[in-house]
């Protein structure tokens, strides 16, 4: 069927790709004023090298690190269906997925507890994603697990500790060898692989005792797209969203880190590289700008006020 | 004498230097989360590069090739002093200089009358810039002597044709040899000299038919800092501010294309690297950018509508 | 058909009505915190007083005595039919129908003669609405044809002269007897008649010299609803627009005073009433506005830093 | 000493007349197109009407009845200071002083207790509001000593109980007789003195059982100026600032409710009479509005896409 949209042809274009000469191609293409990329902070930082080096501009949307904190002020009826939500919806693989919770030590072993039953739930969920019974699908591909087993074995190589979920699947239900139980691990914060985006449903419980230190954990990575506070104490949660709390380019208060609003700006700062998709102003990333000054007088005012006779 | 302004020391720091490997080393710091640079398109791309890499931000306010339309329906008496100070004032060593101007063929030898008119009376206002008298300094060095000079060399190599100025002043006057006479060229807009940026008093005349292919000439320059029309007519002067008119940064109608009215947010498109200093929203640069959802209600809605019961 | 759009039964309610008790008491209820009114002046008086007395909240979209200038730089392919519209179209039954012509004395006869032509050439037109060919359709009721009739005796009594127009159609065409052929009328801005909104198919026709004093003559009414200039001289554009040019709610350039463009607010100042619907900022009319101070420290500042310590 | 300050005289003055006949002459003056006034509620309703009638244009701040909550989740370091700051600083007499306190049942006695404690503390500091360590100063004259004994008279006679204060003060230091002990009353939120806004230092106590009922009971009174609330709970903190909560303009969160942030709107709802001076588009108040069409094609298009061809 022809649809007369009024829209020439050849304006939008999809061209799928994957050889690296490809991008390149199209990154330095002088042609092309404005390059909007979501992917890993690694192709990014050579895009935006690549699109900087002529003085194009771009829309970044890179790795996100996203943590809970779990306030001692919490309502834990919300905070523990959003973090398991966060964690492994989509099975983990979410730029806004939660991948740290950060927890005041007073109810430590209470979230951890409830997190590890709520996982246990779950196992019965896990299946074929188009079954309208399954909550948690299979890992994109083979490569995507064996991420998933690396990064299980270094953070227990660096101290942390599994203590729940982080097998694969088998069985007639689960042939593609891509179906995980999703892991919840004790870890320390300043782990090197905490510090990274392991896209996969991984999730590190971190302890905290004053609320500075946990605002302080969350933004103590490299990336800064989502974050999310669960507190009923006003001065917590203005404190988190203030100039000294989180440095995320979303910031929640008894909301998770998962998802976004629609109509809010969504991306983030640091190595999440800084650009904004849809919401507020991001629409002027598309747009030329212009200053224009019309004198409409008989008069010709030199600027700054300067004086030109001859 | 102390005086306490609050601002801890070394927030505010100057450093002089001018070696590469010194300004690389600050591009590549992850501790400067912003970079603003006023400098040459070719500076501009390199660092626009370094600190791409690193996903830092950046302010690029790089070179202009900035003109003056003419039309037939402009008020000379304004449109002339316009010239002449964007093209002379500061002997041309502006980003917003004027650089060429494109003239409709009806009254293209009486602006060119005028503006070897005007230039002659000016000749005896060349000389020591702290004299009150002085209209037209000297260059900054002895290196933008020889850049003056090679440029009109090229542009006469490529077929253009010095109608006035031009030569390097001697004499008790102009012992440092950084004093000039400016020039005007007749040329076409397509020469590789008149693409460039010559940071000195050169000014270039081009002749045009229609109104349309005016704004194709002043378009047609990898840079796009400033722009300017002088015009009487309403429809000429809203189409050069409309989308299909110029596409630099500044637009001016019956004002010329040197400095900039305070308020307005300064910059340039293209190659003129994007950055805004001052004006409207320019102040956003500098800031951290962050969505905020509170959820203050006793539910917990999951992003996008997603049921996801356990 | 039932559509459930769960707005819940009674938020919109229609009342019709004519008894001025039964607007009193709607327009004195405390209950209802914004009228929201459109017609004549004389109500909108009426109704502000009663509204202001109990400190609610109006908008007013009352009256207009629209003009529009035609200056001696006009594109006269443009004023013609743009006039004629706005004078005759929904037979001069809109609030932005153009009541008022100010013509440059230079083309003024020029003008007066496109006017009558193109009148003629739609006397032809004037009949059934739901018609597809008619161009004209009768005045909504008897009362409206008196006061056609009653305006045109009161400008010739004032020193108005009838160059068009003004009789009432009979015939098996127009048994209504609300058809009548649209007038124009040559008169002087300060006639009391012309100082009124009749609201009916006549057009003043009135001279000018300068163009400040076109814009007096514009403004030298008290209503302030739409108004137009027909230009294509920047100046003239720009100072039309500027503090010094219109004082209506609506002013534009090169269009006409009927109708409006989506999106901008719409109405009017003076006795027009000053209220806005549509556009920019008008839903704040619909708003209560708060203003909200948190705060989430330990300290408690007074106010403009009072000290207070007991 | 002469300032040339540019401004023309006359732009500034100042009329200090206090009879009836001269307010209203210029109330009804159309010269005048905005009337900005501060009083009460009664004069406001009559200049309303007046200004109404001509359709001039308001901006009105009368009367204030405000009220702090204070929840069982508030810091009452925080709370005390400042109800008592809000309730007899400038002896009463501000447009935001606090008049209701509106406490919840649990840590009623509790903070009945600490008010009349603090305002034990201050009874020495009542005096001469030239001495720098007088925290509380004269009522405004002997007409507001009325008001401040009539109102403790009906109080009363309603059924509330004055629990501290209410005497006129005597003696050598308090010669003019218009010094008075601050109030405090308990009383019922229906009572009709408690509905009006007496401008002196009498503060009622009300108690409630849920924060909608207090929310509630800070919105049953006529004037809608400024509101507070005391709690550490984000849930009541949100509640009190949404469209559910106070219908005042102005609602702040653990802070009193005298005194305003310079740069936020002040003003108020319902009967303190809608107008905001200063802050966010308050300026707009002085404006004169007007929607532009600029049409620099050589189309016509009418409004709403009517076809008009004659």
């Amino acid at each position: 069927m022809l649809i007369d949209n009024h829209v020439p042809e050849g304006v939008f274009n999809l061209i799928i790709g994957s050889s690296k000469e490809f991008g390149d191609e199209m990154l330095s293409d002088k042609r092309i004023p404005l390059i909007s990329l979501t992917g890993s902070t690694k192709v990014g930082k050579h895009a935006s090298a690549l699109v900087g080096e002529r003085l194009g501009r771009t829309i970044m949307e890179l790795g996100g690190n996203n943590a809970v904190i779990v306030s001692q002020h919490a309502d834990l009826e919300m905070a523990i269906p959003s973090i398991v939500f966060g964690a492994v919806g989509t099975a983990g693989q979410r730029c806004t997925s939660t991948r740290r919770v950060i927890i005041h030590e007073s109810i430590y072993e209470k979230v951890k507890i409830s997190l590890i039953d709520a996982y246990q739930q779950l196992e019965s969920k896990i299946g074929n994603p188009l079954d309208a019974n399954t909550l948690i699908g299979p890992l994109i591909d083979s490569g995507s697990v064996n991420t998933f087993e690396n990064a299980l074995k270094k953070v227990q190589f660096e101290g942390g500790k599994i203590i729940y979920g982080g097998s694969i699947l088998s069985g007639e239900k689960y042939l593609s060898g891509n179906y995980v139980v999703p892991a919840i691990v004790e870890a320390e914060n300043y782990f090197e692989i905490v510090q990274e985006e392991t896209f996969a449903p991984i999730v590190y419980l971190v302890k905290y005792r004053t609320f500075e230190e946990a605002i302080a954990l969350n933004n103590e990575v490299p990336q800064g797209l989502s974050s999310s506070v669960f507190t009923l104490n006003m001065r917590e949660a203005e404190k988190f969203l203030s100039e000294r709390g989180s440095d995320c380019g979303l910031a929640n208060v008894n909301s998770g880190t998962s998802g976004a609003e629609i109509g809010g700006a969504f991306g983030g700062e640091k190595e999440t590289g800084g650009g904004r998709e849809s919401g507020s102003d991001s629409w002027k990333a598309y747009m030329r700008r212009q200053t224009n000054t019309i004198n409409y007088g008989e008069e010709l005012p030199l600027a700054q006020g300067i004086e030109f006779a001859f």
